[in-house]
């Protein structure tokens, strides 16, 4: 099968892309092409011995839904998107990449069934930010989604064409809605969630960290590890089974700011927690104000999906992933 | 002020019309200028004694958007969209109108903000065919948006968007999500909803009509009164109590089939029953059997929004607006 990762550059486009090389194959199908997609260019994973191909494309472009889709591959799976911090500071920007070159995307589907049968899994990568304002501390699956920012907007948009060109046959879509992936490796991006991350990160490498918002902020999360078995399990199920409401919440874990320095404290020492500088940012503050902080996702729990056990465990998939298993030396 | 009206040459855009040069003002605001725009040429009601203009345009048309708000108008009414059974059969020309035609104009008033402070009201007729699937036979306002129709899914995009560029200050919208208009006065149009007003309609009219679905088909109305009545309440109120959540159901009326028919016998005689046949239609059935039953809509009530009293009243609102007071004489 021919699988192509719009978004492969990114952080769970690379790990993405590493696990189904890793996999050699989605459900019983071996993955004998691969066709890795970003803005910037992607890599192919060390050990692929199909064909490979890397594209590098601007979603904005006119021909650009058509380039990637001339092939026809049998999974899709769409993780691009401008983060919701540019989105909100970027109206026109967000707007084109979030909304339009994704709607383009569906849209070349559509006119290439044309040309003959062609019927692909997609996976969309959604976001629990399509939930927002007064929420309960624990949403359900058939809460209502009433963004906040315009990053939300655009997924919430998103998983509806996905669902009505699903349910016209168009393609086998699904959007999952990711928990805010803690702990992001790498560098800090332009994502106001970005210090969930850094809180745990930074420490565990011996930096300094800012938190920018109070100690008793809860939010849900999972680790990258959980949240590229995410993926993979929507490209392998069986989607039938969701009739035509193909839009769901991925479990995660809730916790509170205090209770994710608690664990960091649990699983690698108490000098770790003095790397942790508390510096309220208003922006940030109003833009989490309106975030989910808990869920009870049934749905996703009934079709397969796992979160992490606990907070603790996302710390040490941290360590072991990214570390190699080593803690910083604090002297 | 400033009045436009997009879609007032339908049967609620001309209700509408008529409604306010009827009350000469929105809140304590004298209507000094109404624009009515429609694909098809509209009619300025009589009466009307101040500035008037008509405009037939053609949503999809690339300067439809500038050319209806040039003027800047204070409120624009945005009533116009292709209807569900027509939106399912083109699924180019949904689009194009319902999602395209709507995001032009706001997309029109964010850049004409370039120029200088303009902040219109605009009342989006939204529907509750935002609602789809598997739904509990009394909605509240939480429950989630998973739409069975392109025109449904158009409808909740829309609301999104609104809610959005409103959250940004771009202008101050509202969504409301109008029942089934019921008793629709005119000929039949393809909404695959008309057979709710048909079975009074046509018998109110000596003639005969057409039940494509069961008799215990449950659905939510309201008279052509009540839902111009919402029209001009939503221009009217402060909508900053409605926070960032600008879409809301109306209220309305939950009656089955049978319900609608006892209430025409009741006011209008038994003989009008036998006007009505009963013959199945599997694809107004399949579309039907995803709308929504009946709802709890607490946020429209606490705004000041008011639904008929019960079924009896929309049988008897037909007669007295356009029926001038009189029943058929079946000999």
């Amino acid at each position: 099968m021919h699988v192509l990762i719009i978004g492969a550059a990114g952080m769970l486009g690379r790990k993405l892309s590493e696990g189904l090389v890793s996999d050699g194959k989605i459900g019983d199908r071996a993955i004998k092409r691969l066709t890795l997609a970003d803005a910037i260019a992607p890599k192919v994973p060390h050990g692929f011995t199909g064909d490979a191909a890397c594209v590098t494309v601007d979603l904005t472009a006119p021909d650009a839904a058509a380039s990637l889709l001339h092939a026809k591959p049998d999974v899709i799976f769409h993780l691009a998107a401008i983060v919701s911090g540019e989105a909100e500071v970027d109206f026109e920007k967000g707007y084109a990449v979030n909304l339009d070159g994704t709607r383009a995307l569906f849209e070349e589907i559509r006119l290439a069934q044309k040309d003959g049968p062609w019927k692909p899994r997609l996976v969309f990568a959604s976001s629990i930010a399509v939930f927002g304002g007064d929420m309960p501390d624990v949403i359900g699956d058939d809460y209502f989604h009433t963004p906040e920012t315009s990053y939300g907007t655009q997924k919430a948009i998103c998983e509806l064409l996905l669902a009505d060109y699903s349910r016209r046959g168009i393609f086998d879509g699904i959007a999952i809605r990711l928990p805010t992936v803690c702990v992001r490796p790498g560098a800090p991006n332009k994502a106001a969630s970005g210090f969930f991350s850094g809180i745990i990160r930074e420490p565990l490498a011996g930096l300094p960290a800012i938190l920018p918002v109070s100690d008793d902020v809860r939010h849900w999360m999972a680790s990258p590890r959980a949240t590229v078995a995410f993926l993979i399990h929507a490209a392998e199920i069986d989607l039938s089974l969701m009739k035509n409401r193909r839009c769901i919440t991925m479990p995660g874990t809730s916790v509170t700011v205090k209770e994710q320095i608690d664990a960091l404290v649990r699983v690698a020492g108490t000098k770790l927690a003095d790397l942790i500088e508390r510096k309220r940012d208003p922006a940030i503050e109003l833009i989490v104000s309106g975030w989910a902080r808990g869920f009870n996702p049934q749905r996703a729990e009934s079709l397969g999906f796992k979160a992490d056990k606990e907070f603790d465990d996302i710390v040490r998939i941290h360590i072991q992933d990214e570390l190699g298993g080593k803690l910083p030396n604090l002297g």
